[in-house]
């Protein structure tokens, strides 16, 4: 259910909304620029690890993402933002538990489909597409290939690693729009074999793969500003 | 010396020249639009195993920044082209007696650099580039790393490999301008490993890996494309 009337949050209008999934209170934001026409595409933005649904990086990809008339939405992931919280970067084991005790990756997949539900049935959105790096991939891996509305997206900063690695290997064959993988050449947090299996793994006959150097969180302006053309692009292009 | 007056060619001005290089005679070529201005930035493009300075794909990257006010050069390397010949893709022995009877990479970078010496003269051109795959990285990487004059470049196709592979990696930590490096991620002829080992042993801070399925010579449409805006774009970006 929304949770207010739309309001003007800089440039942006902003709708928040609340939805009960399972018994689990998944909430979740809605960027967008102030008229909302039927068809308009939109993207789903998968927060990283330890942030939360309105992270200062997602805003600017959804301000980016406005500016070429897309949609943005995202919601908090188990254990962040509104629910509950992982604050502490360094602690893995807390960030594990978290992903747990929010049901792991099957409930990921269930809160990310019954917002989209919601949000394209009420907005009467067009195409669908994916933006998430890190926590935001572990999340858009297993949606992306569990949800056939997607048709494009930008993935990275994880591998054959973490709480759901092997999980996320065998979901990435399923994978089949076309993917464009960001990964970070001297990334300390997930090892760079790792990455580069998990994206020979992804399915999809189009996939790219970035590959920039510097560490987990020093992804170039230049690849957040592009990723967000890519996708827009990509969401408008005639459907074949 | 030029060979003849600049002529038409479809919609580019064709400037053919020769070079006498430590008694080799090196042909090229300059590509631009029918107006050449002084301080024109121009792409030096290095051709293919096999093919040679007016390769079809090489005229289509000319036109591509010819379009972006760039000019663009080549020569034929050592055994290709006018310079005999190597016509088999399937024969290394072959293609590797071409590359040593043509002098070996310090032939190759000491005719790149009598060739940029002479255009540059000619017509004034600006800042410089290099545009080069596989053969056209042999080539490239050592002309980048020895003269500082090139400011951007796209290589890729390679590796730690072939017959100038040790060189490629005594040579690529003094590569210190920015590179874009495409690499096919089931390339057949350089193994992925050799190709990521060269990427990753590149000096320069800003370099961004761009790998995508398919075979050695199925590099996509689209980088082909972007490449050529990824070169305009940072010859004209002004210096710092």
């Amino acid at each position: 259910m929304w949770r207010s009337d739309p309001k003007n949050v800089g440039v942006l209008t902003e709708r928040e909304f609340d939805l009960l999934v399972d018994g689990r209170t998944v909430p979740g934001v809605v960027w967008a620029e102030e008229q909302v026409e039927p068809g308009q595409p939109m993207v789903l933005l998968g927060h990283g690890g330890t942030t939360h649904k309105k992270a200062e990086y997602l805003v600017q990809v959804a301000m980016l993402l406005a500016r070429r008339g897309v949609l943005a939405m995202a919601i908090d992931g188990p254990g962040h933002g509104e629910r509950a919280g992982v604050h502490d970067p360094s602690d893995l084991g807390a960030f594990e538990r978290a992903w747990n005790d929010g049901g792991g990756t099957d409930a990921v997949i269930a809160d990310w489909r019954a917002a989209l539900d919601f949000v394209s049935t009420e907005l009467e959105t067009g195409r669908t597409g994916w933006w998430g790096l890190s926590m935001g991939t572990m999340m858009g891996l297993p949606v992306v290939a569990n949800d056939d509305r997607i048709s494009v997206a930008l993935l990275g900063l994880m591998g054959s690693w973490g709480p759901n690695g092997d999980r996320l290997m065998a979901e990435a064959p399923n994978v089949d729009c076309p993917v464009r993988f960001l990964m970070q050449w001297d990334d300390e947090v997930v090892p760079r074999d790792r990455c580069l299996e998990l994206f020979s793994t992804i399915g999809s006959k189009r996939k790219t793969l970035h590959a920039n150097p510097g560490l987990h969180a020093a992804v170039p302006a230049f690849e957040i500003r592009d990723s967000t053309d890519y996708l827009a692009a990509a969401l408008k292009r005639r459907k074949d």
